[in-house]
This record gives C-alpha cells, sequence and structure tokens, in this order.
C-alpha cells in the first residue's frame, strides 16, 4: 500500500513521522512518503490544500483523500477533483476541545472586560468591571457538528445561556442538556434574535459563504459580540466594520480571514474592537489524528464504511 | 430589629436598597440603616472592614456581624473584637462562578499564550502559538473551600487536571469526579510537586500569611503559574519577582494584593510576565447575598443554627 503525504504551505514532517507507526499499530504496512511531482499512483492521500497538479497526476486513481483539518473547502475547490473520490474530513482529534478553549477564552474576556482591565494595567490604573452574568449571556453556536457541540457543552458547562442552530434537525430528548437546538425549520431569524454572542462554527459552503452581513448582525441584540473560528468568508469584511461603527457590533475576536496570512494592510489588524489571532484556534493534534486516518485506512482497506465522509451535495 | 449597614471605604447603597426587601420576605420587619457614631446599639451588623470606632460602640450589643465578602480578615484584625460575638460569611452567593471564570481566562491565556498573540496583534504579526494540551497541564487549587471547589470543577471541566488542598481531609468518595484532593496528612510538598500552575484560593490566616514564598514556588513544575484570587498577604511579594526573574515562574495573574488598591510604584504594575487586576475576580452579588444574610437572621432570632460562622480558632 503507497500513501501520499501533501500539505500544500504546511510542513509534512510531523505526519511523517507518526503515519507510518499509527498505520503499522492499525495492522498495515505501507509506504508513507511526501508526494513529489512524477511519483507512482498512491492508494490513500493525506492533504491540506492539495495543488491542481497533485490533482492531475494522483486523484483518479486514489481510493479516498484525507483532509487533515476538519474543514474541507480547500479540497472542494480545487479543480480536478473526481466526482467519485471519497473526501474524508478529520473528526474532533483533538480540536473539540482546543476550540471550545478559545471560544471560552473570548467569550469571557468580552462578558468581564478584561481587555480594559489589561489595558488599564498599562496606566498603572486602579479601576473595576462592569457587574457580569454569564446565565444572562446568551451565546449561539451557528453549525453544531462535531466541534460545534463541544464549543456549546463547554459554554453551557460555564453558566452560559446557549443557542446551537444546524441545518438539519436534532432530537431534543437526546440532545446536550441545557443546549437549545434550533435548525431550517425554525428559520435564522429565530436563532439570531436576542444573541448577545455568535460563535460561528459553520463550513464554508456555497450556502454559509458570505452569509454573515450587516442584515445578519442587526438581528442580535445590540450590542452583541462577535467570534468567528470557522471560515473567514462566512463573513462579508466591510459589514463587520460596519456592524463595528455602528454599535451593533460590540467587538469581534477574528482566528480566520478570506486571506491568510491576512494582510497587513487590512483594516483588521488595528481596528480597536477587533482581536486578530492567526487561525490558530484548533490546531490538528498529528498523533491523535494518524491514528484516527490509519484505522479508517484499515477499515477502507475491509470494505467498511468509515464516518466524516463529505457529502458533495452539502459541501461538507 | 434595628439592622447597622458600615461598609468602610465602601457604597452601602446597594445593600440599603436590597437588604429591607429581602428582610420582608424572610418575614421580618426591621430597621436597616448605615451605621453612624453615636446611633442606638443595632441587633446584625452588616460590614466590610469595620471601624475600631464601630467596634467600640456596636460589637458588645450585636448578635452576630454578617461579613459581605467570603473572606473575614478585614473583620478578624480589628480592634474591639469581642471573643463571643459571631462573625458570618456570604457563602458563595453567585461569587463561585465569578471566581471560576477569572481562573479560567487566566489560566487558559496561559495555556495557549493568548497575551502573546495579543501583542503579536499589536505588531500586525501573523505568528503561531506552542501547542497545548489542557490534560497535561495540572493545576493545583491551593484552599477548597466553596469558592475552590467551584473553580476546581470548572477546571476540571475544561479538561486540566486538577488537584485540590485543603487542611482538612475529605472523603474521596464523595468528592468532586476528576479532582484529586489533598490535605494536611498528605503535607503541602506532595501538593506542589508537579504543578503547572498554583491558584490560591485559600483564606488569611496566621498559617496562610506569607506561605507563598521563593521554596514553595520552587516546589512546582518550572516554569508554573501564579493566580492568586485570594488575599495579597499570602504570598511574599519580593520572593514572586525573585521567582520570576530566575525563571521558577513563567508568569503570574494577580487580583488580590497586600496594600489595595495597588501603589502606583509598586513593581507588579509594570513586570512583563504579571497580569494586575482590581479585586474584581468576584464582586458580592448583593441581591443574592442580602437574601442569604436575611435568610440567616431570621434563623437565629428563631434560635436555629446556621451555616458560615466563622471558627475564631482557624481564622476563617
Amino acid at each position: 500500500m503507497k500513501i501520499a503525504i501533501h500539505i500544500n504551505g504546511g510542513r509534512p514532517d510531523s505526519w511523517l513521522a507518526a503515519l507510518p507507526e499509527a498505520l503499522r499499530a492499525a495492522g498495515l504496512g505501507a509506504d508513507v512518503s511526501v508526494w513529489a511531482p512524477g511519483d507512482a499512483q498512491a492508494d490513500f492521500a493525506i492533504s491540506w490544500s492539495p495543488s491542481p497538479a497533485f490533482m492531475a497526476e494522483q486523484a483518479a486513481g486514489l481510493q479516498a483523500l484525507f483532509s487533515v483539518g476538519a474543514g474541507v473547502d480547500h479540497i472542494l475547490g480545487v479543480p480536478g477533483l473526481p466526482d467519485s473520490l471519497p473526501i474524508i474530513r478529520v473528526e474532533d482529534a483533538g480540536m473539540g476541545a482546543q476550540m471550545a478553549h478559545y471560544v471560552s477564552w473570548a467569550a469571557l474576556r468580552h462578558l468581564y472586560g478584561f481587555d480594559t482591565l489589561q489595558a488599564a494595567q498599562r496606566e498603572r490604573r486602579w479601576t473595576s468591571r462592569l457587574f457580569a452574568e454569564a446565565d444572562r449571556c446568551t451565546v449561539g453556536v451557528l453549525g453544531m457538528g462535531v466541534l460545534g457541540e463541544q464549543v456549546a457543552a463547554t459554554l453551557d458547562g460555564l453558566g452560559f445561556a446557549v443557542r446551537g442552530f444546524s441545518r438539519s434537525a436534532r432530537d431534543p430528548q437526546a440532545y446536550i442538556p441545557g443546549v437549545q437546538h434550533m435548525d431550517a425549520s425554525h428559520g435564522l431569524d429565530a436563532f439570531l434574535d436576542g444573541l448577545n454572542m455568535l460563535v460561528l462554527l459553520a463550513p464554508l459552503t456555497r450556502e454559509t459563504q458570505d452569509l454573515i452581513t450587516l442584515a445578519v448582525l442587526r438581528r442580535t441584540a445590540r450590542p452583541s459580540y462577535l467570534i468567528n473560528v470557522a471560515r473567514g468568508a462566512l463573513v462579508v469584511d466591510s459589514d463587520l466594520l460596519a456592524a463595528l461603527d455602528e454599535g451593533t457590533l460590540a467587538g469581534a475576536t477574528l482566528d480566520v480571514f478570506r486571506t491568510e496570512p491576512l494582510p497587513e494592510s487590512h483594516p483588521f489588524w488595528t481596528h480597536p474592537k477587533i482581536t486578530v489571532t492567526p487561525h490558530i484556534s484548533a490546531k490538528t493534534v498529528v498523533s491523535t489524528s494518524a491514528t484516527q486516518i490509519a484505522g479508517k485506512i484499515a477499515a477502507l482497506t475491509r470494505g467498511e464504511a468509515v464516518s466524516g465522509v463529505v457529502d458533495r451535495s452539502r459541501g461538507y
């Protein structure tokens, strides 16, 4: 069995170190190597943002293409992707906990005004904070997949009032206790109504691209707070700035952007109400992910079905 | 019944507004007023940092003295306090949740290096973060009272490895799942051994004053992180600075200080590894606390025992 690693624009080292071991543990012998043009056909590939050249040479002969991240928009948009090639995402593998921590940090910072206190320290100013009650702060998580559910459960554990939204319905009897779930049948407006914080965790698809406009943000409580840990293209940048300027938003913590790295001239960098972090809210835990991928390769070679396969019609 | 409010150095307004209502709800009619010298003897008093003059005029005739905070060191040290006067602290009343949020914010900030990321934003620098795993980060909570237990449970819920220490033993079968409890029989060194973060939540007593020395900090993992939400006098300031300078501590988030407000010339204000906040980690929720105090006054007048009475020999 031949497995190609193709982390376009990133470093393959840790995968090259972890994957052979994980495959051995799954009972598989395999030739694992970093893909180079002209290489022999691989059976499976592990990739981030595959190049058109890789697609042209390898895609048609692959049994499955694994994304090293939870999102797969970096794969689905690449020319030359065969319709029949299964795309398989990493499911959680430690990312949910990190993302829950990132969102908790951002939410607590905003709720208690901790940034203002840290700014006061820089002026040696003994001040106070506003009275804050998490249970009166309603946080909406847009996108209740594996990661969204973990974020929602963690915010619920911290005492926030939590609401989740996804396209499809959930069984309210079997759902996360304390978290209210809404779906397309309720409508997005019902979800947005009264939100004090909006957390974006939806996949980037044709439906979600440019979803977060000024009109959408105006549906939340005024002023609300935006946290984006999904994809930059969910948000219309100029509308976000307008929402901050008109007081619809009190601020935003953004981990993802339309162009990454965020260009030096982009107004988000210096906006006093925007916190910018460099797409770090959830780093792929390579060891855990390699074990998960090796297990799925073993299952596929036995002809079994695996979870995490992308539905091309939904785009995630 | 006469009740005196005496918030020395603070504002009594919210207590004056909330307490009569809470007493009515508890079935008690009472004359509630802010104490002034020469006032008639009160039956109960609600106080922060009572003055010696108040003690001289009122203490001997009180049935009980209520602290408006969880700590009571601001009362026990005041001259003229009769040995027999019951001192009753506020128990939780919404403070535990706030403190758990404060400590979570500080712990996540340190674990993920979020302050470094915010500093990078000020330079428009797209950078990265260190790999962080909460379950490999052991946090010790020194002082497992009502507040300490809530902090420990919340950190456990976030995935940290949590250890608690208090003077007296707990039943391990009936304790917070996931939290390891240690007491005097294990010894403080066993508790400190391998700690990546140390959270101070102990009351200020003769035993805990100046407890946190350089020698104690050196017992933790190197480098560890200190979070103090208890009382400033638990820590020897110069030893904390020495621990930072020698690399025993990577940093500290401090909400409490020996002198408050922290004097403008104090080195903590400008130390690059110290975060200073102005004693805000848990604000007394007056409405909830007033209800709790009114309920206890009602119980005491019926001759019943109440919880939260300070043990003078322990000092808390």
